[in-house]
């Protein structure tokens, strides 16, 4: 006996109305709003035309080569930026040239970079220390590749990256630019921060810092003379609410591509512009307990609770539970836990929850796009909010 | 240009010390430890060989045909319970022939059971309510199978099930067992709420609960002429903690192979019992921030604070961090924030922070053994606390 291929494997050859399609693979599925996911790209590509700076999708969220080709397409160049090693192998494996490895290396990891090197690829790496510096000088030696390196730089977020006014910043500057093994392209910084930031106000100002931060720091490389090339920037919440930084040449985003509740609670997008959500069905509807139980549980939504903090009608419990076919909100239903296999969504009435037999068929749209999207290997890709034209694949994993 | 296999594909021929594994593969890697596991397996076996129960193994935290080959040795049947389809499938493909999916089915889902069943495996399908009881004989009747049936009861966790006195309870068994499509093999319960309580007593109150709710329904059931032969029960918690009931046939229970922190806190087992862990390495060491970054993030701990509730030195953050080869805790190193391939771990001195220079590694065990063991599609099983010597598969998805 052998193992059946994936629940998505299937082959679609015609668009398929939702129903159908829950009763042809099994939910939870991973839904992906193909016109949704256009506006989002075409609205962030108009942004940072009219900021007049370069726009690197980072792929982290998506993790998938179609939608990558999307993200790039009217772009002037088709640089993506990626989380993992995994994924640098698997878009340069698509076709993409100009890969920028935002997280620090560990040597099996440049070991794998150096390959892609080897074959033609670019993939900039990411060093905030000396101590890695030396261990990427190392390895190229050993492999007989040169490293395209940004240097991270901290503007706030109090993660990794080098604060730009620290004597470390030019110590490294210095090694990098003296060192044959490394090519230095650039400084780097992420405002990870400006997730806990909800009032429009204060996401202008840890904007303004992380151009601020990038820009201080490529002209402190220059003022003693290292050249620098690239001064790139981003997190979905400052690049789509602050204002651009002169001397920043490149924004970085990603969550933008389907953005998620959590975003439309911060406000970087509206939750009619949410272009992923996982479809479920209703398996246990219980009068004695007032809820409904539906077949998403964590391992569906993932245990992200980040709208809690948006506090209100901003904090949507586990997921925000839309009708299946129209998108629209149920504020009716409440999506409260989640268990591994299980999701429990209280009704607000007997009326309500008469109205969701055992059966329905519900569309959550999930706190963050991040983790959610990563309990899944595919995406059924929804056309005309109803059909579903397409199966995309995601790479996991590292 | 091929995508190259994944992270963890390479053959492993002869153990391998972690430090190798760690240059081999790229970190974050999900470590087994074959000794504490078996020793695990051992504790159950000898529980439910005490209680007088049969102990079925549930699966749905290892998804690994390795381990439930070793979870069922030594027991007088190999059944086993599971949580999805796909895992069904996949336990189907690699042997196991007496599967209970304890979790409601939906119809895509009886499609695939009943090319199991028809293919000569045992799987029994969990239902509560008369729905879904219709909608599963449907399928038999027009699959041309018939359905093994457990019926769900509450015994207070409040999620699925009808409770053992309510009237629902014997029209369903009555329709189940008059149906020619559905065969009522027995029910169970799952006291999923034992996880709310932390301390012994109320534990202790919970698995008596728990029995007595399932032994209740047998008997209502009985005393109406209708057959039941399996009352089934389980959690890790009242499993690890509670006293046999009388009348109970079967405990179910999953966490218990490997354990968790949230289970060491529980007292289901010592934190020197958790078998599995999470390899990282330092990518960033910040004096400025008193901190260091590993490479292990919310994709590969999950956003799980279960010990939260724990309070205390119950409370471990996103995970307990170990020295890598002993396993020892380090108490000074607490894991504080997870992003997505970041996580951030804060230093109680700027002694122990110059102590774990970037390239170190850290073994971290998990609060929630189930969703961070999701992170992953493969263990890597180490034995004698040191040596990598296998790389055992796992079945993630629906």
């Amino acid at each position: 006996m052998v193992i059946p291929p994936p629940n998505h494997a299937a082959d679609i050859r015609q668009p398929l109305p939702l129903a159908e399609a829950a009763s042809r693979w099994s939910t939870p599925l991973l839904l992906l709003d193909h016109h949704r996911l256009e506006e989002n790209l075409r609205r962030m590509r108009r942004r940072a035309e009219n900021a007049g700076v370069a726009l690197r999708p980072h792929l982290k969220t998506a993790k998938s080569a179609h939608v990558a080709r999307l993200a790039v397409s009217g772009l002037a160049s088709d640089g993506i930026a990626v989380a993992t090693v995994r994924e640098a192998e698997y878009f340069a494996a698509h076709g993409f040239r100009d890969l920028f490895w935002a997280v620090t290396p560990t040597r099996p990891k440049l070991d794998r970079v150096a390959r892609l090197i080897a074959a033609g690829v670019t993939v900039k790496i990411s060093l905030d220390s000396l101590a890695v510096a030396r261990a990427s000088s190392d390895a190229a030696r050993e492999l007989g590749v040169k490293f395209p390196v940004m240097i991270e730089v901290e503007c706030g977020d109090a993660r990794c990256g080098i604060p730009p006014t620290a004597p470390e910043l030019l110590e490294l500057g210095h090694h990098v630019a003296g060192d044959p093994g490394l090519h230095l392209v650039g400084v780097y910084t992420h405002a990870g921060h400006s997730y806990d930031h909800i009032c429009p106000e204060a996401l202008g100002v840890v904007a303004r810092e992380e151009g601020q931060a990038a820009v201080l720091a490529a002209e402190a490389l220059r003022n003693a003379g290292i050249r620098v090339q690239e001064v790139s920037v981003g997190s979905t919440p400052t690049v789509s609410r602050g204002e651009p930084v002169p001397g920043v040449t490149e924004v970085r985003a990603g969550v933008y591509m389907f953005s998620d509740c959590f975003q439309a609670g911060l406000g970087s997008s509206g939750y009619e512009d949410i272009a992923i959500s996982v479809l479920a069905t209703v398996i246990s509807n219980r009068p004695d307990q007032g809820h409904l139980v539906v077949d998403a549980g964590s391992l569906a939504m993932s245990k992200d609770r980040s709208t809690e903090r948006l506090g209100g009608k901003g904090d949507v419990g586990f997921g925000r539970v839309c009708h299946h076919t129209s998108q629209e909100w149920i504020p009716d239903l409440r999506f409260t836990t989640v268990n591994q296999e299980h999701g429990i969504v209280k009704a607000s009435s007997p009326e309500v929850l008469a109205s969701f037999p055992v059966g329905s068929l519900l569309r959550i749209q999930p706190n963050h796009a991040c983790v959610t999207a990563a309990c899944f290997d595919a995406y059924h890709v929804v056309d005309g909010h109803r059909l579903v034209v397409d199966v995309w694949d995601r790479v996991n994993g590292w």
